[in-house]
């Protein structure tokens, strides 16, 4: 069984109920999420092996975690447990016109303060196929930015496929910091994901004829991103996911990938959501997942945009979906009919 | 006031809180329901009387299923205590693109295991005007078939209508015993009541020029089946519902009443839907009562579509609507304004 | 910084959770609001002063309204607390095509029993600019149409400007008792606002071309409506709020402000609705908060529709948007894309 | 079988969750009770028939209410519907040196406002075989004063027992009005039930050598409260329920009967509290069950203390011991060993 | 590190919240134990290593309880899916005389209709170091009776030590059966465990001057018993649960060790109860990771009862004590002061 | 009136429901709490002013907890927004053996990353007659110590009086640091207020005769503290609080005030605690009342003990005790008898 390795931060994540907002809300759910554990869990559900890496301080929350991430079947045998902050944040759910929000409180949690000699990659590596960090790593601290790319020349020497969501966090860093960092990055990396905005905020590529904030997108505009995308970095491919913000309720969702010189586009959903937050990452699962296993890439497209898709249909951060809830999908049955 | 007699399983429901999945939910809520004990409770918050029958065990889920049919009104008085599981269901709602899930763990109930001396038909239909069941009670055991031939013939001989709703279980049976099973006892229904694809998976008699999958629904092959029903076992009435599955969280919603050789159609509601579980099932609660009550085919079929368009803006099987709330809808208002 | 002082009842808000009616909950959350109250929340929560005026009495509900009402700002140093109950009342929220309910449990409230020796309207209005009251508190009492006149009289001599928004409530008093008590007292007021029927309701002047139940709206006919209440009681603004009810989850919004014998209108919103209940009262705050700040009266309107249509979006009575949050969307920014 | 009639106020409970306190609270339970509602579900869960009287405004509170009545079995045909309010009142949860408190909102509630041609006591009373009502219903209204007298009178020309539990309450009268008024309904009372102060407060009969404040009951004191009681008013038999407070959260709990010039006691309970609310109630209820039974005078005693010991063990006011349960607790197993 | 193999059901808990009884709540929260699963969970939340063989339906309970005990670091690669029901049992918590109830929905359940078959007992215990099942195991059905004979013959071969938790369950099977079925078994087993009762339930072996149910315990009267046990079936060590049921809100704890001819006892705690049901499987839990890890006798019976008394201060079957509170624990620190 | 300014650190406190632990909950309560601003929230709801100091960030927590000190009453126009994080803590309620677990995440808090410029103590300090701090704000960070001396000087000039809880918190510094710091604060100090072992843990200072971890306390050793503490730096009131540990469930409660050479005790409690969480905290905020509003010696620390008492019993760490309900305990009612 084919085996993915997972690097990045897992942090506490606190939702009030229902539509409540962060400013009245009393009562938290607490669940745990991270863009490259949100990976793992999806992965891992569709039948694949998935580890996880990090660094967790020695409290009730990491192990807490620990749980959760060893119930969904991931290999934690490699984090590490050392000193800094189980990294938190509050996920405000928004509605129609008022924007979902988040608030992090990520700053100094053990993996931000992470040395390059926590982790010895060759030994994390062994018996591992792919290797998937984001752009949220290296933003974390410099020293993740250089441990990041020890595990990108340890993966490579090993053999295995790496990756990269760009993920851009205006938070973290900013667009100059950003692009030096990942520039130095992405020579490492063999298939680049990105949403319809990460291309320009990092690498300065906008798509044509296309105003995220309006929902209006061009295909044709993201073809050229990717295209300019594979000739700065050689990129063997490039994964975009497409999200039309109708409003916070309703958005539409699709995605393409190209690759030998080719776009492959997916069906595009029109999605009553019902929490977007984590849709991106179960994209990069679903095609790191399907590209793992040998599928082709209309059909790794096709699949990558179901996934996720059913993602924001579920509740918190993670996807729950099994491999037979994505085919369900993609072979056409989106009616919702009850399943008895 | 007219009484309906309603025959079959009463289970208690699981359900997670809002759009959580079984696989991830912690908390459950418990409440009672049932394809027959639904049209119960659905005919008695209208007015008129309802009594149900079934066997439950001798434990405190009997007890509190027992508080809440006597709270809704229903005479339980002939529901027989013995040996057996109480059955139980999980219900997981879906959302968008995400179906609804059923869990079913109803095997070994103590109604599946009632035996034909447990019930005494005659006296259970003193005073009383319809007798219902649906095709889940002969699908849950052999002798369950042949007591529902008993009731049906007692009641034929006591004048009361009989009403049954096909409502196949692929879970329960295959369409082959199904058919077989079924035929024997429509010779003593006077109302057949079926969804979309009720007809074609118990007696094989499909709709024309419909895929309920797509969405698409052709009226008139929905009247050639209910004609081809009651030619085949001379029905008085044939009602079948229309749901037009969008995604699990909107659909289209209505209904048409085959009688004198006319087919009466209502107006077709779009439900941005709270719990669809149970729709049928009030609709056939609907149809029973405005029958029960003289009202003509055209009231009784608008009545019935709007009241189970209701039930499914309504958490959990039960319909909660009064009269007044149905009158309100199909007189028109169906534009949610406050009611202060 | 402007002040407006607001007049009215605040009321306890028992709310079923989720889609739960009343007849079926057993689990409710009291939050607290009122016609008035909710104004003067809106104002605070967008920077200005605000102070509520009430009468209360001496119990924990009491005490704990008034953390509440503190939380938000609000001066509550000229509530009186007397004898009477602590009102309450009960809100079911509606979905599709089931409408919303409220259940008022309001009869005898200290504010009703108010005496108009209870308030120094003079003291009261110190250091103040606005005064606002709506159409429920003179009807909730005869005392309460005497101490609605003799706190306008004190604000005319003040100089504070009064806004009055007709609110017509039924279950309180008919329309013939509504026009002649409110008839009196619209000659104090400078700006009344009003929703699609109340003009009507209470003045018997009704918008052409236009049925509320159907949700066609005439913005013409509404001009109209504007025109003669400006006519018949020498407003200097009239404000119309205009809701589209599609269903009770789905709504449109909008409003116009007719001033300077002009008619301003608003950008319309489609609401996917979280709770509608006190919408109208943020559009007064929103339009009080913009005039008394100098705003034109095309933003003015904006500025009340976006904040208006943001409370919709959020639980409970209080709106909860900031100064930025209706900046936003008034600017363009409804996509409800997450805030990091 | 034996039945009961029941008259009195049923109010709608609103409690914080577990040990919340009015002034902190945003969410609570809601269920129904009252003292003389309390007494009518003892008696029908421990197998008696038990009609409750009294009236009720059309709202859905009352739906919900009803719902919940008839589901304990008892018989609520003769509730009239009428004006007025539900009542409700709030109870917060004590702990250890923290008391419970009660708020009361039962002010015009519809029973407070009824009047004497609301009540066909000879109607109500057909079949019936015991009349019990409680010293608050008397105390809720003038009017109430002279229905129950009317009712007394009823039940006695119809040959049925009556109980009355004196029950003072100081905030719907004082001792003075109190005790005219009891006084006057006393004389058709058999069996008359008082805690350990409501001789006290309603008679002036005191117990000597016992302060309830500090705990110190004397048994001997009681006794001779007892026979002062059947002196004055020549009661058949006298029940006394008698609490130590030791804390909010650890009672004792026992109680005597006084009957043919002989005090019978009862096992005393040192009870770890859940919800002491409605104990006194269900005393009286166990006691009416036990002589309406037949049961002799220890046994009646010790059932009566048993079952309402057990009554405090429950959340809310409602009994929910069966005869089972109060029989095994009675035969000596108190031990909480859990049953499986 | 040393792995134990623990086989018997897994069931879902369904438990109301608080102090709600069954028959009256709404709200359950689900979670996954069983007797030899409790042990599994101890035993791994200490440090040891735990498999957890068992036979469960392909459902989503499954899944979700294989998230579950994965989260606890149990090893599950030889839990077989096969047919049957997801077992399931509700927990009522008792409070002071009111005792705990547990109402038991197990029939049917996979394991009990698991085949000899089903299991590979010689693949199943490699590299483990002890075998550990209970008297519920073999009671399920015939067949379940033969597999743990087979399994103890396996893990005898393997060198395994062998413990058995008696735990008579009346509701499986009655005390005959019991005998004769336990008796084959008792050959096998190394380590004898049993609650004060279990030994006469199971083999008519009393205690003497003991009266569990009035919580008068003789240790000698259990010494006896031991010694007993172990001359019948030649036990290496025998060990002995010592509960004083106060009430259901308070209990002693105590437990001994019989071995080499002499009774080793422990400290003895007056335990305030949060949930007693799996405290028996979390001392035999403790127990087997002391004699596991070669803890000599007296700390390792101090240990299980440590453990048992912590376990018995938590929500729900499952032990979440880390060795470390243990420690803390029979090392002297029952003053549970705040650890910061 | 009079008023206190406070200054230290405002946390989230993130609570799991009823007794669940941080490891398996995942459900939190979101409270605001902290040693300082309990004192004032104690202070404000007996009915004297109170201030609160401290640093938060700019975000939705911040204006959440602005929201609820206002609410309290307390005055937070002093409150400096800046850079840092919102610190938070988690805090696990324990039961009988198992202790209680507070898991701090408050590093890197605005407060602790505050610089003395950033308040403006003269202009802070106007119209109030006290300071209060305690030993948690200086040990969070060096720029705090400093600012606090500067605070204490500041108060001294204004004639303020001073208090300081010691509360030693070893997980933000040793003793040895803790001592050195607090030695040079103390000379501004006027009012001294310990637990049973800070005066140990600072100083050095050990009271003879007691052991906390048995639950021995010697009042005569705790005297002897009190001196030496008064001798060594001219306190003129020591306080001590005296809990008796007896489990996480059940606490002995009393405390003792020092000056003018006498001791002065209080009565002792016997809690069964709720939340112990804030009981010293609320002990300094009854004595800062009492003495800031003249209460003899005898009745300030019988009035200290008796509110800290009261907030044990109370969910959180926020007294809620009112004037009136601190006098009932005081004056002998602690029975717990239903307030109605």
């Amino acid at each position: 069984m084919k085996k993915v390795v997972c690097f990045g931060e897992i942090m506490g994540r606190l939702s009030p109920q229902g539509f409540m907002e962060i400013v009245q809300a009393d009562d938290y759910s607490l669940t745990f999420a991270g863009g490259e554990a949100n990976v793992a869990v999806a992965v891992s559900n569709l039948g694949s092996k998935a580890k996880f890496v990090t660094k967790l301080p020695d409290n009730d929350l990491t192990r807490h975690a620990l749980r959760v991430l060893r119930g969904y079947g991931i290999d934690v045998d490699d984090i590490v447990i050392g000193s800094g902050r189980f990294g938190l944040y509050f996920v405000e759910k928004g509605a129609s016109q008022r924007p979902s929000k988040v608030l992090y409180d990520r700053a100094y949690s053990a993996v931000s303060l992470a040395e390059p000699s926590d982790f010895d990659w060759k030994a994390i590596f062994d018996g591992c196929d792919w290797f998937h960090f984001t752009g949220i790593t290296p933003a974390l601290s410099d020293n993740l930015a250089i441990i990041c790319e020890q595990a990108c020349r340890a993966a490579k020497e090993k053999g295995l496929t790496i990756s990269c969501d760009l993920n851009y966090r205006k938070t973290l860093w900013d667009s100059r910091k950003a692009g030096r960092v990942m520039s130095r990055l992405m020579k490492y990396v063999d298939v680049c994901i990105a949403n319809e905005e990460d291309a320009e905020k990092v690498f300065g590529i906008k798509a044509k004829d296309t105003d995220i904030n309006s929902g209006k997108i061009s295909l044709q505009g993201y073809k050229e991103v990717a295209e300019e995308l594979q000739n700065r970095f050689e990129f063997q491919k490039v994964a975009i996911t497409l999200r039309g913000s109708l409003s916070a309720s309703d958005n539409t969702w699709s995605g393409m990938l190209y690759a030998d010189h080719r776009m492959y586009t997916a069906k595009s959903y029109n999605i009553h959501l019902v929490d977007r937050v984590g849709g991106g990452d179960s994209f990069a699962g679903g095609l790191i997942y399907s590209l793992m296993n040998g599928y082709d890439h209309q059909k790794a497209i096709e699949f990558a945009v179901g996934l996720s898709c059913l993602k924001q249909t579920t509740e918190f951060d993670f996807s729950q979906a099994t491999l037979k809830d994505v085919e369900n999908l993609i072979s056409g049955d989106g009616s919702g009919r009850v399943q008895r």
